[in-house]
């Protein structure tokens, strides 16, 4: 192991080369080690891993020195009354932030108590936007012109780099020279950016050649992957999804310890007005905590925090109760790829019962998506409630938290 | 066992009760047992940790039933010259999107060539707005006035709930009746939302009582708390810092196989021109895939990626190449309280040399927002140079990920 | 007169009333009168008007007491490579603002020297987007699918209402248990705000009847009409333009004063990064100034002058120059209707050779249109030269005004 | 004056010196017949225009060829109880919008029978913020410290230019390598854009010459200016007012013909949660149209509708009725300077009492924008009824406007 690290430490072999030498729990044990002796401080935790290294090191990550353990709870059961899930669950929610499963989990006995939340996907289709320069206005509104024309041959290049992805169609924006084509796919059970992006390089390609706009880049922004965009929120992105629940007087008094007129103020001056005032593009209480915990526990992108973060949230008096919503535009999920083969998360995706592939394929990611933002509406309910009754300061300091 | 599941099934026991009937080690087995039961899935990788669970099931999580392990990698050295970080760090990076550790990689070799990334912090304080329902327009100008004018009232309020936490400072905001007051603490080194929720929460009775304004939300959204929003990208939250790095053209060619006026051109038409057409708050190539992996590796809370990801990154020719920067308007962090205490988030700390509270308090949590800072630059400049060189695709094609 | 005047003043006849009862010349003389003796002012200018009156007081106003004057001054000549505007102009504005039409005249002598601005039409159609309640987000998903599935028998409602406007399509948004239809009409040669607003309703009508969801309101502010919006920005309202020119390097020195690499940092600075960092939705330097006096001069809405004020300007450096562009997603104008048959605005319609309906139907609308975008080039083009220069207010001071 | 015409046609003239050469009157007749000849069109009605000419030419327009009559009514009488304007007032309202004063006028009576419209002003400062490069991060960051350090030294600056503005003080924004400083000014009875550009003019002399950073742009966009822009909707520009008015139930019923349930509802649904659906940075109805029409009326600059068009209404339920307010973050207004001194605009400004400077200074502008305040709420309150009662096609069919 010596001599390894001695060559790192020299330069004469690079961190991430290590895996072409050693098999690769060697390789992540040297680097760990010298990692350890390069800072001076102890990785035994780090090191104390049960994963399998294989297909980690190959698919997951690079540089690979052990693994961070991320507490895992669950709040449930949560009654799910959607398209694709049906039936009652346990969210898995992998988070440091005390109190949260506490609170997701009290929003959870909420809807199962109302019967359960109705959910449904208005949307799917994860997009990719490659950038082009055109040669001038007038050149711009021409490629603009051909993309939208040329819809056929665009597909045809896309769909030749994957076996699952189809192209749904595609719209192009221009500002100034450049010229944006924003392309939506059908990725199945994958969440689909890297699917995605290889079938946009591909189409890129023709664009390119056929019109003689430069391709400038394979990701223009207008995506939008992982930024706050309007167009997501809007337009969609993975996802679209709303979900909703009727809750009586009496449900809202005995859980919630408040009632549906404060329900209502609460997120009418929060989530409305203050989101409104903040210039803000996320119209909720909390979403992001949900989506975050959830995503970490199943294999997700957790970058994709960022769009799901765009929920609007509304309750509405109806007569005897409220009638509370939350639409999340742009919902990344996978059942596939990216993190979802790690065991402990797959085992994550497992207490969902939608690990892998679905049946028709795309079911369980539209499954497990329907099953989040039922967790995301429990986390709000939870939370309005709280605030409803001013007593989250208070939850904070019993628990001796902060 | 048998009989605490049996307990659990029929309602008699809470999930969440467990705690109260068994030791932490227990508590969790059978909790996880009976999620396995209920949904016939197995959990023994959830169940295969090595953190210990007493203060984990305190002060991280509820219902808990074991961990999730997300890959660890590191990136580096990343030589950083910060006002509190100055030295060559390893960032580590939890993340299972394969790519990523390896593109952060190339950006901190052409970052530490070229001498290291400036980094400096623009503002630091953590906020809190809660919000209050006035009488009418006349009394909500009143009470804005009242909160301006009696700040060391509600300072002296604030600060009796904390032996750290400053109150720095505060503005009201008024929409129609309901006037939103944003309090902005020093949390020394917590990320600190805990600590300003309850500091408020007094704060928000003294402005109760003297105003007659009733406390609808302790968090009116214009904190802005996890939700996109202009607020923070305007005023900040958390810290405000700003990064940058002079890339000779050298370099740029020798590392990344492209030339200043590509990165410029790359940067001008997807970062700054394509998020400005998606209606975006984020202007820049993947901030928050850095943040995120860097947040969860370091016991942050992963939903405050989202404040992260509006981050605005430029690109100026300069004599001789190429000025690259990154603001970052929004970066939570702390390096004591939330997930660093948990051993493996722990060592990833250690690994910066910030784990814990600082000397003098706050300087571990402002060396570790620097060396972040500096990781998304060298995130955005080894994206922005793949981009330019039109290979972000075949990179994803050679790595065999999709 | 005295005798209206007395029962005005009693309340026994309505200010709105007057045309019921007297000739439209006596009404305004009357009306004027009375607030003349109510105010204690004199109105004397404002009744020195020389417009016809009756079609104005039964098309454009309500009661009416006389006119307000602007002053309208012109500039150009401004050369126009237009699908629709080919040739040189002179742009009408009316402004009270001095400089603005120096400013603008010496943009158009740029673009006219250099040639002429390029200018190409995107997309055409004006939008109207009522809000349903739906029962529940089940009943919202339904209905969104139901108004994507009939578009023909909401077409046929909305133009069985006008004999000019064409349904071009349609799109609903969700959220919770709102619907939002947005429609999308061409128009021709009128702005349309009126004609597709009864088309709308129409249409609605169709949608609650056949849905069951309730109309709430015939404008849901996904229109969006007169409110700043992300959605104008992408995917357009009224009409979206580009327009740009290549200016030599030789050009830039003699006529701006300046160089193109000044004017591509001085737009990127403050164009892009300025409206980046303030949350902004509109990335150029004063493109609302051109459109409000040109709208003002040619009996637009001046309301309007907010959608059109969402422009993104960008300026590249090429070989021997800069080229420089105007994108404008959403310019509403007409060239019948609104005020657009005022003799004074009339004429200035003349001016442009675009007055009534044009021919084939659209094509007026279409080239006013294109000219305004070219001015607007022109403006943008004048005030980043003036900046680069950095004599904007040494040119403010030298004309004496403040 | 076929001598001038013959000139101008050979380029021997400029179209903008002919006031060099000729009076006024001259000069404005030569030029029209000129561009009547050029274009083929008659202008007669723009040459018949009432108001003087000289100060005009001097301040308000270059290249004048006449003026453009818009129609001008009144909504009133309007009862406002703000701080400066107290009483019933008839707002002049230049509009070519039909159905328009008639929409206001009904707001005017619902308000006025409900004892008046509460306005306040929240703040007041109308703003400028020059963009300076900074050579990196870290002098960016020294830029920014120095400013905030030398308030004194730049208030001397700025206000050696002026003997009216008081700089109220001044806050730096970081971008990367650039640093706007916004700098607000009180600019008493002006709305004091071209005495703030004056006078930062000077402030940024001092900044670069103390900094060594260069001013690129005395406008860098953090103003904002004439743009839609979140700082001002957060930190306001101008003058940022609320105003509101509780509405009992009968008076609903008889003047709007609906009931507070239905107008908390539809502003909900439309301005709240259709706004925020749409990325939207205005939560109204119709403020635009009201500003629009008061700004032409009053000789404001017509440009400002876009910040002014960034407002938030609201509904509440309350005891017995409905309580309504709108919030104008940004209102830019003045009674003297811009086109405030033309007679027929100077005569509206007569109307409400509030022509030329006010005892004391300020006191004339702050009057003016309480009243227009009120009048947007008037606009509002029509809109929201008229569609509440879903009769707002229906109006339009009546009145026979398309």
């Amino acid at each position: 192991m010596d001599d390894y690290i001695e060559r790192l430490r020299s330069g004469a072999l690079k961190l991430y080369a290590l895996e072409k030498e050693l098999p690769p729990a060697d390789a992540v044990r040297v680097r760990r080690k010298f990692v350890e002796e390069e800072t001076g401080t102890s990785l035994d935790a780090v090191g104390a891993f049960s994963i399998g290294l294989d297909p980690v090191v190959r698919k997951n990550i690079e540089n690979m020195i052990g693994t961070v353990q991320v507490p895992l709870g669950v709040a449930g059961p949560l009654r799910v009354n959607g398209e694709y899930a049906a039936g009652a669950y346990y969210l898995p929610l992998a988070t440091t932030e005390g109190a949260l499963v506490a609170s997701v989990n009290r929003g959870c006995a909420v809807i199962t108590r109302a019967g359960g939340a109705d959910v449904r996907i208005l949307r799917d289709g994860m997009t990719r936007a490659p950038a082009f320069a055109a040669r001038s206005v007038v050149h711009a509104r021409e490629v603009a012109a051909w993309v939208t024309e040329h819809l056929d041959a665009i597909r045809e290049a896309a769909e030749s780099t994957t076996s699952h992805g189809k192209l749904l169609g595609l719209a192009p924006y221009v500002a100034g020279t450049t010229v944006f084509v924003r392309m939506e796919y059908d990725t199945k059970d994958a969440m689909g950016m890297n699917m995605v992006t290889i079938a946009s390089a591909k189409a890129g390609e023709v664009i390119e050649r056929e019109t003689g706009a430069r391709l400038v880049a394979l990701s223009g922004n207008l995506c939008t992957d992982k930024k706050p965009a309007a167009i997501n929120l809007i337009e969609g992105r993975g996802k679209t999804l709303v979900a909703g629940v009727s809750l009586a007087d009496d449900l809202i008094a005995a859980l919630l310890k408040t009632d549906a007129e404060t329900l209502a103020e609460v997120n009418q001056r929060k989530n409305l007005v203050g989101s409104a005032l903040a210039g803000s593009l996320g119209f909720n209480a909390h979403a992001a905590n949900v989506i975050a915990a959830a995503f970490i526990a199943c294999g997700q992108d957790a970058a994709h925090v960022v769009e799901g973060s765009s929920c609007i949230t509304t309750v509405e008096r109806v007569d005897g109760g409220a009638y509370v919503s939350v639409t999340i535009p742009s919902l990344a999920v996978g059942t596939v790829g990216g993190g979802t083969g790690i065991e402990t998360q797959r085992e994550c995706l497992g207490i969902l019962g939608v690990g892998g592939g679905g049946s028709p394929p795309g079911t369980n990611a539209k499954k497990f998506a329907e099953i989040v933002a039922a967790g995301v509406l429990a986390g709000e309910i939870s939370l309005l409630g709280a605030l409803g009754a001013q007593h989250l300061a208070r939850a904070h300091r019993e628990l001796g938290r902060g």
